[in-house]
Formats: structure tokens, C-alpha cells, sequence
């Protein structure tokens, strides 16, 4: 790999201090907290979290050397943001989904988006599995009553539900949703999906529509891409077709659920239980879900594991270098 | 199925009331709780726990009635109560363990016993995999951090630990530890084994002894019977040998373990967390546990879903038939 571009070369009136292409940090991505030692003896990069401006004015300050953004999910790249920075040549997601970058906006500009790729693709399959196991098994829930100390007390722990044999309906079967399909036939689980488009060589059945799935089975596995066409794709009435025994497993974003809706149906017992790793408003989440034993929250960390984090740096590292050097890059998303 | 047996004809001095053959329950199985009226429609029970008398006393008054014991794991069948009932011909545990039952004593009384053989397998399996999955990805506690409220106020959550490319060792690769393997598979784990012999036709490298197996895993899940030769097999040596970020799942019997070394080793960070169903002293356990993170306990309810139960009633319901009319038991011991 090619590092010798940001060796900074010491500046006098003879010569100059060159503009060395800097990357805009937003967020800032977990990875790059973990390695940032690691990463800032290799790039330039430009930390707004650490200087105490306003972000437009850190923008304003910085527009002229901002050639590439690195951000995680949930800092929003926007238009205005985009607009700031009229060198900005390639924004890299840490994350898989790209939800959060203006993608029209790039393509127009001819900036060049690219993401993680199936980096965390196997690790969020286990967090979905781990997270329905939790949620049919009561493992959460039977933690909390052995640790509470009233076992001894209260004796035999509520009859949980069996996952063989269950139909699970996968919503997006790209390649998380094909190492969740995987892990749950093993289980002995009976799978379908719905996707955009039907998937060849695919041996799963194969149903066009959300309500279609949701009628043919007894869990919802969340695992598509958050876009116009998925926001709220999972509304009351596909949880009043899923039923009162359903489960729904959102590990892809929160905002393909109606959080509102979803919350009515679980206090209501109009669904049986649900496991979500991503939230509408992250960190924020609805309080009510807090006294539900058949929901099992976790923070978003679907994907947030060492191994797969050093994956990622690697792969960051990659392409940043690749795009400094004009080299081909990695995941580029190229919907854009 | 014949059930005409247990019809109880008017008693008179011409006629007396035959002896009815009779089931002693002990524990009871929860499966005789769920089921308690469609069971009683069909045998003859005797339930010491509605009677106030000691089990001793209880047994004398009815001791040339009982042909039969339905027990739960957690009730032991002492010589002692073995020899208190002299027309005892039957042992039928609700569990797939019968190391609560003498089975020396039965031998030499030509006493047969039968289990629940594996009408569990697949839910345990899925259980020791939830709790692996639990462990590795701090599912429970991640609940536990979004439920108490922290989350916008701490922001990241620590980092946890990939499945995929992990070294699982099984100790006892009978039908539950097959089903683990299976599982683990298809999530991209390595699979090894021990076991009492090595297992023909199972693809999985097998060692003969634990510490070799330890010491080539990272990730220890015991699924063997509880026998002498297995009782406190997983000691501090044993885990010393796997390791600082060992991991270890017990869905067997909380005697494999040591169970004060696995205390010890987990608040020494000797080894790297625990998954356990079960316990030496059920439904008690070490309260240091209590407050570890990185150890999830649930109430041993590995094998209980209402389906499973389902299916254990049925079983049961054949294999009492069975021996009321001689026939051919299924799931019988045949070790004893």
C-alpha cells in the first residue's frame, strides 16, 4: 500500500505547504475510535468533534482540502453538506447500509460512494439468529429471573416456543439475509422471503409482497436496505397479518418498521414478541418497550465485533488509499 | 390406545375394588403440570405433594399400589425410595438425564427405566446456541444497557466477540451435541468433539480427552450425560487450559462442572464468560455470578417449549400404556 502521499514535507516561502487531501471524519465511525492510532499515522484526517466551531463553519474553514468523508450510519451526509465541500470527490461508509448519505446528490456531483460491503454481512446473521433465539427462548427474560434471585422462589420458568419448524419470512435477501436463511434452515426452520426482485438459485419459496410473506409465516426477519420504497414497510397491517403468536426481528434499520405501530401492536398483544437491534431515532427508542419481556433490545451493534472491526479498518484502509491513488476501489455502491 | 384398564369398578363385598395400578409422580415434571387433567383422564396418578404426610409415610401407605414412577430431573429416585416400594416395576423420567435415578438399584430390582430420549434435542441444541451467541455477543446485556436507559447517555457500546471462525470443542456428541455441531456449522464454527468413543460417519476431528480438546478451543459447550466419570470433568485445570477468552455453555447437568472453580476462574478473568442453563444445586447457584457481565444464566429451561412439551405428553402417554399392557416401551435405558 501507498502511504508516502501525506508525508508532510516541511513548509518555507520556497516551498510551500502542499494542500494534502484530507477526509472529513463524521460521526465518528466506532472503527475509527478503535483504531484512530492506527489509521491517523496513515491519512490526513479532519476531526470537527474535537474543535469546539459549529460544523457549517469547520466545513467553511476546511472546504478547499475535503476530498473524501468517512462516516458512520448515523451521521447524516446531506445535500447541504455535500454543497459545502465543492472538492469532495468520494464519501465512505463504515457501515453497510448508505441510507444516510444523499445519494442523489452525489450522483450528480459525480462523488464517488462506497460502503462495507459484506464486511459484517455473517456477524449480523448470528445477532438476528441470536436475537430470535432470545426473544422464542426467553433467554433475556430468564437472566433477568435467575439473576433477580427469585428462582428458588417462583420455581418453574414460563414454556417458551420451539424455532423447528417455524416459518420464518425474510424481508430482503441479500447477503445478510442469505447467511440468516442458512443458520435457520440448520435450525430447522422453514424459510421464504420476499426481496425486490426473485433471486435464482435461490431454494427458498419466493412471495412478491410484504403481506403475501407476512400470511405465510410466523416471524418477520428485517434484513432489507432502508430506502423510499422500504420506510414503514412494515406497518400495523402487516403485523395484524403476521398475528398474535408473530415475531418480528429487525437487524437492518428502524425505520423500515413503523416504531409507532409497532409499539401499539406489542402492548396491545396484537404480535408476540420482537428482537431489534436499530431503532427509528437511535440512541432513542420508545420508553414503553422498557417493561415488555418478549422484546429484546440491543444498541446497534449488529455488526460491532473486534474481528469484524479490524476487518473493517483493513478495508478502510484499502480504499482510501485506493482512492488517493487513483486505484480501483472496494463495495463501490453504485445505485449512485 | 388401551386405557380401559384404569376404569375403576363400584366396589363391593363380592367384588373388591381392584388394586389400580399406580404412578407415583415425583417432582412433578412440569409436563405433568401442563397436562395434569388430560393425564389424570388416562392413569391412575398418586401425587405425594397434595398430601401433608411425610414421602416416607406416603409411600408406606401406598406401597403395593405404585408400579410405576413418573419423576422430573431435579427429583432424585433414591435406593431408598426404590426399596420402600416392592411392586415398583417402572422408572419413567421426564428428562433425557437419569442420573437422578439409582440406577444400580433398578438393575438389581429388574426395575426398567425409560426417558424422555430426544424428544429435546433440537430445542436444547438451540438453547446452547442462544446462550453461545448470547455470550459472544452480549445480547442480554445489551438489552440490559438499552432497557436501563444508558444508551444516549454512554453512546458506543463495548465491543464483542465474532462467531464465525471459532473453534467450539462439544463434550458429548450424542443427539444434542449433533445438533449443536450442525448449527455451529452453518455459522462458520470449528467443530471438534470428545466423547466416550469416537463417533463413526461424523466429519468433526474428535480428541480423546478434554484437555486436548481445551486446549485446541476456544469455545467449550458440554452436552454430555452426567455420569462418575463426567461429574466436575470441567475443572479449574481444564479451564486454565482453554484459555482467558475461553468460552463455556452447559446444557448437560451443572455437576460436569466444577462449578466453585468456574466461579473462580470467571471473577479472575481466567476465562472469558459463560453461558449456563444448569446448576450443581438447582434452583440455587453462586450468587458472585449475580453481577458478572459476560455470564448469562438461565432457569434450566433448555428443553422446555410448549411444543416439546406437547410432544413429551405424547410420549408419555405411550410409553405408561406401554408398560400397563406389556408392550413394547419406547426411549428405555438401556444402560441400567
Amino acid at each position: 500500500m501507498i502511504h508516502t502521499t501525506f508525508k508532510l514535507r516541511p513548509a518555507s516561502p520556497m516551498n510551500p505547504a502542499p494542500v494534502v487531501p484530507a477526509i472529513l471524519v463524521l460521526g465518528p465511525p466506532l472503527v475509527f475510535k478503535a483504531y484512530e492510532t492506527e489509521f491517523s499515522k496513515k491519512f490526513n484526517f479532519l476531526k470537527p468533534w474535537e474543535n469546539p466551531i459549529p460544523l457549517h463553519q469547520f466545513l467553511s474553514t476546511h472546504s478547499a482540502a475535503v476530498k473524501a468523508i468517512f462516516c458512520s450510519a448515523v451521521s447524516p451526509v446531506t445535500g447541504d453538506i455535500i454543497q459545502r465541500l465543492p472538492e469532495l470527490q468520494f464519501v465512505l461508509a463504515s457501515s453497510t447500509g448508505v441510507n444516510h448519505i444523499d445519494l442523489r446528490e452525489c450522483k450528480r456531483r459525480g462523488i464517488v460512494v462506497a460502503n462495507a460491503g459484506s464486511t459484517f454481512s455473517d456477524d449480523v446473521a448470528d445477532m438476528a439468529v441470536g436475537l430470535l433465539i432470545d426473544v422464542m427462548r426467553r433467554i433475556s427474560a430468564g437472566n433477568r429471573f435467575v439473576k433477580s434471585g427469585v428462582w428458588p422462589r417462583e420455581g418453574d420458568y414460563p414454556l417458551a416456543n420451539k424455532l423447528g419448524g417455524k416459518r420464518v419470512g425474510i424481508v430482503g435477501l441479500g447477503s445478510i439475509g442469505l447467511h440468516i436463511a442458512t443458520r435457520l434452515n440448520a435450525m430447522g426452520c422453514i424459510i421464504s422471503y420476499t426481496s425486490r426482485t426473485m433471486k435464482p438459485h435461490v431454494p427458498f419459496p419466493f412471495y412478491p409482497g410484504i403481506h403475501q410473506l407476512a400470511a405465510n409465516c410466523e416471524i418477520l426477519l428485517i434484513s432489507c436496505t432502508l430506502t423510499e420504497q422500504t420506510r414503514h414497510l412494515i406497518d400495523r397491517e402487516v403485523m395484524l397479518v403476521l398475528g398474535k403468536e408473530g415475531v418480528i426481528i429487525n437487524i437492518a434499520r428502524g425505520a423500515i418498521i413503523n416504531e409507532k405501530e409497532l409499539v401499539e401492536c406489542l402492548t396491545k398483544g396484537e404480535i408476540g414478541g420482537a428482537g431489534l437491534d436499530v431503532f427509528e431515532n437511535e440512541p432513542n427508542f420508545p420508553k414503553e418497550l422498557f417493561v415488555l419481556e418478549n422484546v429484546v433490545l440491543t444498541p446497534h451493534h449488529g455488526a460491532i465485533t473486534e474481528e469484524a472491526c479490524r476487518k473493517l479498518y483493513n478495508l478502510v484502509c484499502k480504499n482510501l488509499d485506493a482512492f488517493l491513488s487513483k486505484k480501483t476501489l472496494e463495495c463501490e455502491v453504485l445505485e449512485t
